[in-house]
């Protein structure tokens, strides 16, 4: 990972926050996961929070789904089955945190602020929106004003690094932007400018060989789900015409590929060797280690996450620290706001 | 009054509404009032606040100032004073509110679930928007997303009725536009549709005897101000060159249409009778007259005014049954809307 801005002047709201270095990421709910978002998503955020010098806060963004609601139907179950999914996979929620964002009103009042500090136009520019109009869709007032949303997801949190994608920086640009937009308004450093962290998204090749692994391509392999539903998407992976006993190549197989995104070294050194010896061993024995090796890694989470998903007060409780760190990040920032707007609340009144 | 839309048809969420009519207004802190506010705005909410048929809710809309930062310095003492303003001319308190916006977080996460039904382009179409972007002002993305705060301003109280002036209609369109694609969206009545209560709002003429009262043309005569202040001002109003004795025209005397908005009816009849009669009764004893009658209304209010003024948590205390209604219809509306999204929260499992 390489930061992908100039570190910013130390500001006296960032000396304030703990040593550690506190990264924001949000996560989309939308459905089933497969080995494609494993490996390209979770499976870094996973790694991110084993570092004891990282505080990590993954927020699974419902409100922003609503953008685009003809997609995204019971969106509550989704978040619910996503946030199961990253503590089966064992996220380390020791000093880490896992958000709902609808459970942060503290968003919205800051994108409030943010959003009576910036030019319109620049709503007007997003390329969420811009490719929304553009692909003659109707865009909604949420779709246009999604950016300042998640800006103040970002500064609600005084959050200072933000994994991103290539060519995905647009979205923290403006955060930055309209975060100094409101410091310079109130002429105090309310909130954090936070940098860009970007990282190659590894993307994986799905079941017909082609294509990138996604969903509507209809070329995924579940994480979670029944051995026998796993078996008939892993009898999808195209293959090529060769023999059993034949040499075959690591490098050109797809069900290597896939394999490597999730198998353990052991395996996939053992996979390997045998394709490229070829002797008695064709695709359909590479396919049955496949789902055994895919079962043995995921089958373990699979009961933990069913009980997850089915015990939600669990979860709450799992999730609580968190979310009581999450907010006091989200009340004292939210307080530095209205300070410098000069607001008076009578609710705060003793 | 009469109102300006058709009678929807009964709901179901407003059968569950409290048989009186629930008013919703909104006030703007924009520093001293004068006898033009008075008369135009506080006056009339202050009568439709003694009829126990009406639920009066007044909300001071500090987060819309923000909307025009330029304009608007320390809003909270701005929004403070409004609100002594008109607790000390007797707002009657009792089953109706006075709540200040930015107390109620509430507001905010409606318009986002208003703002996820309702087409952008409606929000490019407002007047309020266009004007700024004509006068070539640089229209913040908050000016943009006004409509939004404005209507979910309505629909978060589950307002009934909205005063609104002639021509002033838009905004409340508006609403009950989103309010009717909201509930079309998720097939359930969520969100009420309020009626517009179209009220010709009386304007007063200032002291120049041309224009309208107003801060910007410096013809006003302030209602809380030292004696001296007021005399000042009084001194001020245009009369024409008719001696002591002349008989002067009531309907043409700019110091008696000002007299008139808040003058109690004897004194109206006295000052009439005097200058038709005109003997010994000259522009300066009817400038006399208005000092003193002025004092005798607005003085024994001002007392109270500073009173409150400096008293926080007095008002607090007064504000406190409203908050705890406004609160309550807040957070039912709220949960209809969570619920008809399919939302899900960790904060609300017990």
């Amino acid at each position: 990972m390489k930061e992908s801005t100039q570190i910013t002047k130390n500001k006296p709201t960032q000396k304030t926050l703990e040593s550690r270095k506190r990264f924001l990421t949000g996560i989309k709910a939308t459905g089933q996961i497969h080995l494609g978002n494993y490996f390209g998503a979770i499976k870094p955020m996973m790694e991110l929070s084993q570092n004891s010098e990282n505080e990590v806060i993954l927020m699974c963004v419902d409100w922003h789904g609503l953008t685009n609601r003809a997609k995204i139907m019971a969106p509550g179950e989704l978040s619910h089955s996503i946030i199961a999914l990253y503590l089966a996979l064992g996220f380390n929620l020791n000093g880490n945190s896992i958000l709902l964002q609808s459970d942060f009103p503290q968003i919205h009042e800051n994108a409030w602020y943010l959003s009576c500090s910036t030019a319109s136009g620049l709503l007007e520019r997003s390329h969420a929106y811009k490719d929304a109009l553009a692909n003659g869709k109707e865009a909604s007032a949420g779709l246009l004003y999604y950016p300042v949303l998640m800006a103040s997801d970002i500064v609600t949190f005084d959050s200072q690094y933000i994994p991103v994608g290539k060519d995905q920086n647009q979205h923290l640009e403006y955060a930055s932007d309209m975060a100094k937009l409101f410091n310079n308004l109130v002429a105090t450093d309310v909130y954090i400018e936070a940098k860009g962290v970007e990282r190659e998204i590894p993307t994986l090749i799905g079941t017909d060989g082609d294509r990138k692994m996604s969903k509507s391509y209809n070329n995924e392999i579940p994480i979670f789900a029944a051995k026998k539903d796993i078996e008939k998407k892993v009898k999808e992976i195209k293959t090529d015409s060769k023999g059993l006993d034949e040499p075959k190549d690591p490098n050109t197989c797809t069900i290597f590929q896939i394999f490597q995104s999730f198998a353990s070294k052991d395996a996939i050194s053992y996979m390997r060797e045998r394709l490229e010896k070829g002797t008695g061993y064709g695709y359909g024995h590479a396919k049955k280690d496949f789902v055994d090796e895919h079962e043995r890694v995921f089958g373990v989470f699979r009961e933990k996450y069913d009980y997850y998903l089915n015990n939600e007060k669990v979860v709450k409780d799992l999730l609580e620290p968190g979310y009581e760190r999450a907010n006091n990040y989200a009340n004292a920032v939210l307080e530095r706001a209205r300070t410098a707007l000069g607001l008076k609340s009578y609710n705060r009144i003793k």
